[in-house]
């Protein structure tokens, strides 16, 4: 076993820290350490919250891990933003906020950004919910600013995904453009005080009617008032609620079975991506690219010929 | 040669929406289409158009496309919605408003949005444009409602790409969050009637001389009333002016060069993925998966073993 893993079983905080950096920088020990760590993972809560900028994210995250750490549950945290490299910063500084918890020894927080890794950011935060997973901690927070496919892909990672809306904002027709109303367990209508709640409250209620009508499991609509604390224990409630419906439904399973197969066929194509690519890069197909420039030779004629170099039975 | 590449090269523009359909469908004759079409493309101008929804794209391309046609040059416009499949409608509904060009043979319009394809909807895309490209469109316009990863993998096919903001959206910051800034080649600041429009003006400056402070090309920005057609003809030279430094500075080569290379990676990953998931729908697998699921094998060496019956010289 590797040492990184038998440290993080043992409860170091410097050593989770480092594993993480592991995944995000493709250590060449990234896969042992995974490997090592992965039988002691499964049994961490996987709860999602995204929505638009502005939608007042941090500040609810912030008050649900005061909320569980009063109920004496270990948090995790790993805040995503999968847009520009240039705003690194801006998240970090939401982090700042929640420093409250830092010397909180049950609580770990982790931003990550796009280090624009072939393996995609997805990939890298699915690991690095499963470092903290193994770690031990009882409920894990992926949080994600997000309208686009990316963080689409960052919550499937996720049992279960709250979407927080705003009223006035705007926000539910943005939503439905994104295909989260798809991806939605759970609304959160934060900054209830506002007025427009009632409407946005009767907006998405019909959405869900047009697209859930016939759906097993139709998501409750919880609304809070996050710097007024309110609101935050039946946020909590709807999601143990949730979670008790994937178990008996046999969701959970079916959930995870499938995320793990789907990881599966991303470890191999990133795998042979690299091949692919370095094999691109060989000179010998340095003449060939340039005439698929010049239009004498055609894309697909190239690949098929990189597929029969590369695969078995070809 | 494909009987539709034929009809295509004469001009026949139920040929075009036809090999079009093969595209999103995936049609078994696609690859042949695509590869008889392939050595008539790279002569059209492939201009990008993106921003978020509601800037006043759609009202901006139509006018644009008047401009073009009374300088007697032909027009492609492949719109592209990468967001939820229910959106399907609305951005149709946009399209409407295009129904000017209709009957104008010189214009040919297609929308395209997810068809939960695999080969993805930025690939679909490309092979559009490449089939306007064979068409003998001179200039090809890749409209896409975007913020997300997906668009930015969409403007990739083009050669210039604009990016449309609006005063008073928050657009700017908005825009940097998506790593738009980084794709743009000139800005179109639309609606430059409305209050604001200074402001935005000096924050777009303020963020490029952040950004490209020492990129050989600076964009441009431009103001537009496309509602009063104002401003189309200075966006038109901005986007020849690029043109032409890309001739010139070699960069327009680089680029596409770039992009065919990534095509044929994509195709081949494509193939592989296809390899591989029917591989894990496999029997034998099924088995497999279930001891994943229990933790008792790592989905690294599944993986792992995959590899090595796929690929040669593992």
């Amino acid at each position: 076993m590797h040492t990184l893993v038998k440290r993080i079983l043992a409860g170091d905080r410097r050593a989770v820290a480092r594993a993480i950096s592991y995944v995000e920088d493709n250590h060449p020990e990234k896969t042992q350490v995974l490997q090592d760590l992965f039988p002691h993972t499964g049994k961490a809560f996987l709860v999602g919250i995204t929505g638009s900028p502005g939608a007042g994210k941090s500040s609810f995250v912030d008050k649900l891990i005061g909320y569980l750490r009063r109920k004496s549950l270990t948090v995790g945290i790993v805040a995503v933003d999968p847009t520009s490299p240039f705003t690194g910063g801006a998240i970090l500084g939401d982090r700042i906020r929640m420093q409250d918890h830092f010397l909180d020894e049950g609580v770990f927080i982790r931003s990550m950004g796009t280090r624009g890794s072939l393996g995609g950011l997805a990939r890298a935060t699915k690991e690095a919910v499963r470092v903290l997973d193994a770690y031990g901690k009882d409920v894990i927070i992926i949080e994600t600013v997000g309208v686009g496919q990316s963080e689409l892909d960052i919550m499937n990672i996720a049992d279960s995904t709250a979407v927080v809306l705003n009223p006035g904002s705007g926000d539910t027709v943005q939503a439905f453009k994104a295909g989260i109303m798809e991806i939605a367990d759970l609304f959160i209508l934060n900054k209830a005080d506002l007025a427009g709640t009632e409407k946005l409250m009767r907006e998405v209620e019909q959405m869900l009617d047009l697209v859930k009508h016939d759906a097993p499991w139709r998501p409750p609509i919880v609304k809070t008032i996050s710097v007024q604390n309110k609101g935050i224990d039946e946020v909590w409630d709807a999601f143990l609620t949730h979670k008790s419906y994937l178990a008996e439904s046999g969701e959970r399973d079916k959930r995870r079975a499938s995320h793990l197969r789907e990881e599966v066929v991303e470890i191999v194509e990133y795998d042979v991506h690299r091949v692919i690519v370095s094999q691109l890069r060989d000179e010998a197909y340095a003449g060939v690219m340039e005439k698929v420039s010049r239009r004498e030779v055609d894309p697909y004629e190239i690949a098929g010929q990189l597929l029969q170099q590369l695969l078995k039975g070809k």
